[in-house]
């Protein structure tokens, strides 16, 4: 029997918003591994192992899944969003690169999702709808220097932003010091967003300027939206036009 | 009877990619309105008209879904990718915006897909697995310097980049220009992927540094992602690490 790992983003959060192609790999798994909260998206059935595992172990999660699936197991880490953006895949990747030189010939594949900002995008009209940035803004695994020459670089760009990971218990202040930089860079009529729990029952969406924004509008689990100097709100809507005069 | 429109994503190219939802949007509409290729992409059925229009039309498409919503129907409008990504949605709010005030009050839903870069990503390994940029590289809406300009900051920032319409017949020498910059401001030993119609089954994929990297490389049908100073290739996969040092 020769094993695989597929990893699989699940989307925001909308059981709707997940690909057949995951749905399928999911069907052909014998094990799911993942955060506890995304396993517990998985339905039960027979002859399925599900494996949780909790918050910031990612590389021993992948090494878990590589070793599974070198015994001939067809495993599917799960992810939120798309794996590959500020999530599972590159951590997979990782593992490969610092483990057994077999683990480069096994059949790994990546499966797409939608990712919180591009949902959140959506909930909100359009205001990605022109050149923009994705940045998460925590220092877990970079230093915060690095984030604040981003958003300088960013708001000098004309980029639009959408920020991961905003805001969490361990690191309440440095949300406050981006806003600054924000202001600082794109002025403080430019529009933000907090989308928290998209897609979820418990969706809240709130726009303001980035005189009015404060730093307890996010947590860990919103997603942060800057527009640029073009992005505006028609009715409930806000969006980005496509053009730069 | 009241009438809504809906853009939604058709995601890449592989069927497997659409989403539930969009695939119920459809099955609820009336009247379905898109570029060609993509209109070409929804089963004809008995109740459903199909309104195929031409490239770079983008407002007209979009005032027509709105009329016909508040004319009653239940309007599709579909788009490649992710609607919000250099597509549909940021159109349609322009419609909205220099429309009649009535349509700011139509039921509009923008459906999200999985757009090319993510899905070009996810083939390629993890490319875009740390903080990342997408550029449109068509000076069609903005003036060529700030596109320039961008590619510039987002080299400065570390940002890895990925690039939508980055070539065309009718502008054939500005990615070669786009590549300079992209040597002087990134090094030459940066990889950048090509990655041409992505999950189609015409799929190519092809990982270069940038001292190798040939404007003929590309084209309209072309994803390019371009991977920020640790971006590297393990066996047959390109990722970038989440952590910087």
């Amino acid at each position: 029997m020769s094993g695989w790992v597929q990893v699989a983003g699940l989307g925001p959060g909308d059981d709707r918003l997940v690909t057949a192609e995951v749905q399928e790999a999911i069907s052909q798994a014998t094990d799911i591994v993942g955060y506890i909260p995304y396993v517990r998206r998985v339905e039960p059935r027979a002859g399925l192992t599900l494996h949780e595992s909790d918050n910031r172990v990612e590389l021993d999660r992948a090494r878990h899944a590589l070793e599974m699936a070198s015994q001939g197991k067809r495993v599917v880490v799960v992810s939120s969003g798309d794996p590959g953006v500020f999530a599972m895949a590159s951590a997979l990747f990782e593992a490969v690169e610092n483990g057994p030189k077999a683990w480069q010939d096994l059949d790994i594949r990546i499966l797409p999702g939608i990712t919180a900002m591009l949902a959140a995008a959506a909930q909100l009209g359009a205001p990605l709808g022109h050149d923009f940035c994705a940045i998460n803004l925590s220092d877990n695994l970079k230093p915060w220097e690095l984030i604040e020459k981003r958003l300088r670089l960013a708001g000098q760009a004309g980029f639009a932003m959408a920020f991961y990971n905003p805001r969490s218990k361990s690191r309440p202040h440095q949300f406050g010091r981006a806003l600054e930089i924000l202001r600082e860079e794109c002025g403080t009529n430019t529009l933000i967003s907090f989308a928290k729990d998209v897609t979820k029952p418990t969706q809240n969406l709130l726009t303001v300027t980035l005189a009015e924004a404060v730093p307890e509008m996010a947590d860990m689990r919103t997603v942060v939206i800057v527009g640029n100097a073009d992005t505006r709100q028609i009715g409930r809507f806000v969006y980005t036009p496509r053009q730069v005069q």
